[in-house]
């Protein structure tokens, strides 16, 4: 029997609350997943994502394939024992880190070469070689290799990307069944191939692809990817209401590198389960954090004597215990354990948003609680003036 | 009654297990204190102290009163309120900060002008200045403002200093007393103030000083201050047999800036009862372990597989946890788990060590222990090829 099985509990709309069962633990969607590019959780601990009942985290093929080397991490029990998180991972392919070397790769049907960006040492990926790291580096959920373009990119480049990464699903999934006989990792249990939906901001293109990968066989989940890379935000809540219509409400739905707060409930309103972002922790290494009232930078001097706690109410280990004067100490002084603080709280900021939204979908609420939540903290965001949210940089090296 | 009870419970030559009772907990010593210089043990959280059982920890007065002030810090309930560190703390005065400020400080009789590691403003110290600065913070043990020399000073220097040192002793006596009918903090408990001997590498000094400082009166403790400043190790040892025999038996014994294992060990047996360093937590941001065989580093290769922790038996949740692989993984990735987690081991480290030491100063196998101990450890630092220790820089910013 497949492990990995997805079951609806309540629905409001098009929200769903739902579990999806993993060889690791079940996972109760919609739900946030922190991101381990490197098999760590940037400043935090493993013990932190289980203290704040973190469902399933994020680590990535291409870095981890780099350094410390895919095979290594093979050797050591796969990823879970490696980084000693015995909860559900999910392992993106490297697509979107790939096609970001801008000038340092070259693409063609077979794949991509490209120069590693720690030592310029040349490097290719398949979609073969990557289900093999995938498969190494032993997580429950891995992602298909895909073809990544820029969010605006016009129809013609967004089809020949979508349609290249119909193709390497295929090969990825033959791949994946060749290695499925493969002791891997032993003791290592099964794995999940999500395919990975794209086609940009048009919407006959992302109705196509996601017709196409149905018609390839059945699924444990889709990923929904190409988005918060750059489109206007209206663009990408209508791809999202798009995608909704053409995938099976029985198979969770993961939108790719979406985590701000505002994004998670727009998600959560057009049927999106799973979420990932580096945010939280980059926002908590430069000193900002969530509140329900919009974002707060801790180098202001306001907060310079403020006994209050980050966010009023909020149940988190930092909030719990540490002023915001205290914080805005420790960021200031360039000290770590400012940047654990602010990154924990981060997190389980939207941890529990997607908990608050579960709880919401099951007791029929979801509407007017994501219609106040969303008032307050945009009125808190326009308050400080704050623009849009800001463009994450295309690649980050770690 | 004074507060700080000093209950000897068993010697072994000169080695002692004592408790040393704080308004904020009783110190069970001999006993090594983390150092938090900006209200924050680097890297670690106040949990993970509490969770290794470390009895006593340390801030410093010329940090804290530049950044966040040590006014702010009264305003938001002193030190423990702060930093959400409710054992026992101990603030040194910031005279080897202030005087290590080579060409930025001139000394005259009153005190100390320098200027701002930060900002270049022009700060003065006296006696009286630092004594408000530490009352601001609120520890249990604070220590006087001394005049602090480098380690290889001639005797003429040595003496001056160490003279000016018991001069400004008086003066900080005076003004501590003035300031104990001062609700400083509100619910603030009593403090001690610690004397501190000086007197660099001179015998007849630190004899000189050790006398007149018991003659000014009734003191809860002893500063031991001067040491592993430059000196030859010989020296130091030298002057702590000396120092062991014109010091009181029945109060607690405080050698300032010391803690590299083997000087751990060296000095309980020359009846020291509290040690502090950053050394620790320093060679941990710099991917360095301690183990029972002495110091690894992980960014040496040959750990790049090793499945093992990184001391075998280490019970802190660091070798419970995490294989060597993994660390070093962290750290030559620049995580900043890695630096968290090596900094949480070395802690430990001596915490524990110290804890082994009071157990075997209790049962009466001190010598046969430490010898033992001293061996294992420096046969494997020779083993590696390790010279002396590294001599620590004068002066760290923070």
């Amino acid at each position: 029997m497949n492990p990995f099985q997805f079951t609806l509990e309540t629905t409001s709309g098009a929200a769903r609350a739902a579990q999806f069962a993993t060889p690791h633990g079940v996972v109760h969607s919609p739900a946030f997943m922190a991101v381990g590019t490197l098999a760590t959780v940037k400043a935090l601990d493993p013990e932190d994502l289980r203290a704040m009942d973190a469902q399933m985290i994020l680590a990535n093929a291409y870095h981890l394939h780099l350094r410390p080397g895919d095979e290594t991490i093979r050797e050591l029990g796969g990823l879970h024992e490696f980084m000693r998180w015995d909860g559900p991972i999910l392992t993106d392919s490297g697509g979107f880190q790939v096609f970001s070397l801008e000038g340092l790769r070259t693409v063609d049907e077979e794949g991509v070469e490209f120069r590693s960006h720690l030592d310029g040492s040349k490097r290719r990926f398949t979609p073969e070689s990557v289900m093999r790291i995938e498969r190494n580096l032993g997580a429950d959920v891995i992602m298909q290799f895909d073809h990544v373009i820029p969010g605006q990119s016009e129809h013609a480049i967004a089809r020949d990307a979508s349609e290249r990464s119909l193709r390497w699903l295929a090969r990825c999934r033959a791949e994946f069944a060749r290695q499925n006989d493969v002791d891997v990792i032993p003791g290592r249990r099964e794995q999940a191939l999500f395919p990975i939906v794209q086609g940009g901001i048009h919407a006959d293109l992302r109705r196509e692809a996601a017709r196409a990968i149905r018609e390839m066989g059945d699924w444990s989940g889709f990923g929904i990817g190409g988005l918060s890379v750059g489109e206007a935000k209206p663009d990408m809540y209508r791809i999202l209401e798009e995608v909704h219509e053409e995938l099976p409400a029985d198979r969770p739905r993961y939108l790719m590198g979406v985590g701000f707060p505002e994004d998670l409930v727009e998600g959560v309103r057009r049927g999106v389960d799973l979420f990932d972002c580096v945010a939280p922790t980059r926002m908590g290494r430069n000193g900002a954090a969530l509140t329900k009232d919009g974002r707060i930078n801790l180098r202001n001097a306001r907060h310079r004597a403020d006994p209050g706690p980050l966010d009023e109410g909020c149940d988190c280990t930092t909030c719990r215990r540490f002023s915001r004067a205290y914080l805005r100490h420790l960021v200031t002084a360039d000290e770590m354990l400012g940047l654990r603080l602010l990154s924990l709280h981060n997190v389980h900021f939207l941890v529990a948003l997607m908990r608050e939204a579960r709880a919401a979908v099951a007791d029929g609420t979801f509407d007017a609680w994501s219609d106040a939540w969303l008032a307050r903290y945009l009125a808190g965001e326009r308050a400080r003036g704050a623009v849009a949210r800001p463009v994450l940089p295309h690649f980050k090296k770690s």
